[in-house]
């Protein structure tokens, strides 16, 4: 469905706000003012602003978006490429989170207790776990569950990208250089190789 | 050396305002105000504000602490128990960040690009990458350095407990429960053991 252009508009609005004064000042008459549109037409789009907010993470949330990009290779995939597309996502998840300045506010947000969308963390929360479901699916054995080892790494990813957006050490490595991020990339791989090993044992 | 009385208030001080308003409202004459001293007093005990939150740091930083508490262990240790005391460290890194309501306050603050107490980072810096430095030596062969892996597993434990504060689902696991915090520090010390696998191959 082609959006009307004050629905692209209000959307775009929401990016403006976020990137110009941070997620807390949003709101539906500042969206619409910034917008230049009725308020109105929030609630006849959207039914609301968590609806519009919904529509614009959709947009700008890793997870949100993920499940589209990657369900149909994941449901196709066969056990020698299983591995592979791992660490596809995981790398894609990295990539989007350094490059992606609105998805950093967010979660950053987010962490400062900021419940008021938690609207978009249900929505993260289902797709990313469907798409972990179907994982587990093809990789859990009897006695092991992969679930809890990917989220550990991708915790890691979010963490790393986080805090060094300001200040670049971690843990005594300068992520303000290159090279640290492909080791870190590299660990991250290394780590998932070392999993499928353990569950293919 | 034993504390002065105004120096433990002062200190104190510290943590009150940051458990009732924040971190972001710390402040030399609100400082002063609440542990009823002089402001002077900052100055001529800790050389200033920096001086005051770092020594607060040090009995609330986790990493800042854990020099103290592990440098004999690991600087001893054999090779037999240096897998066992890398364990011992992240857990207790969990365990701390999980109970201490301050250290939260603390990293969340900074997360969300507090630098104004640069001195805490740089502190806890300089004691993480002691340890590490020391573990380093003890296990890093030719081709391999484990500085990267530990790092990885140090940022999941932050993100994790920062991300479940307010909203108990990470990709699809709760949090609330017991029981994932059990599975989270079991993958952890999994990752731990594929690990030191790796480097004794």
């Amino acid at each position: 469905m082609e959006l009307k252009r004050s629905e692209t508009q209000l959307i775009e609005a929401v990016s403006t706000i976020i990137t110009e004064e941070g997620f807390s000042k949003i709101g539906i008459n500042k969206i619409a003012r910034t917008a230049g549109c009725d308020k109105v037409l929030i609630y006849r789009y959207f039914g609301g602003l968590d609806g519009l907010i919904a529509v614009w993470a959709k947009k700008h949330d890793f997870y949100i978006q993920a499940y589209d990009t990657f369900i149909n290779r994941i449901e196709t995939v066969n056990e020698a490429n299983l591995k592979q597309i791992t660490k596809e996502i995981l790398l894609a998840q990295l990539h989007f989170i350094r490059e992606n300045k609105m998805h950093q506010e967010l979660l950053l947000w987010e962490l400062s207790g900021g419940l008021k969308f938690k609207a978009i963390r249900d929505l993260r929360e289902e797709n990313g776990h469907k798409l972990q479901k179907i994982l587990e699916q093809k990789v859990d054995t009897k006695d092991l569950n992969i679930s809890m080892y990917i989220t550990l790494l991708i915790a890691s990813i979010n963490h790393i990208v986080l805090s060094t957006l300001e200040y670049p050490l971690f843990n005594g490595i300068d992520f303000s250089s290159d090279t640290s991020w492909t080791i870190y990339e590299n660990t991250l791989c290394d780590y998932i190789d070392m999993l499928f090993e353990k569950f293919n044992r």
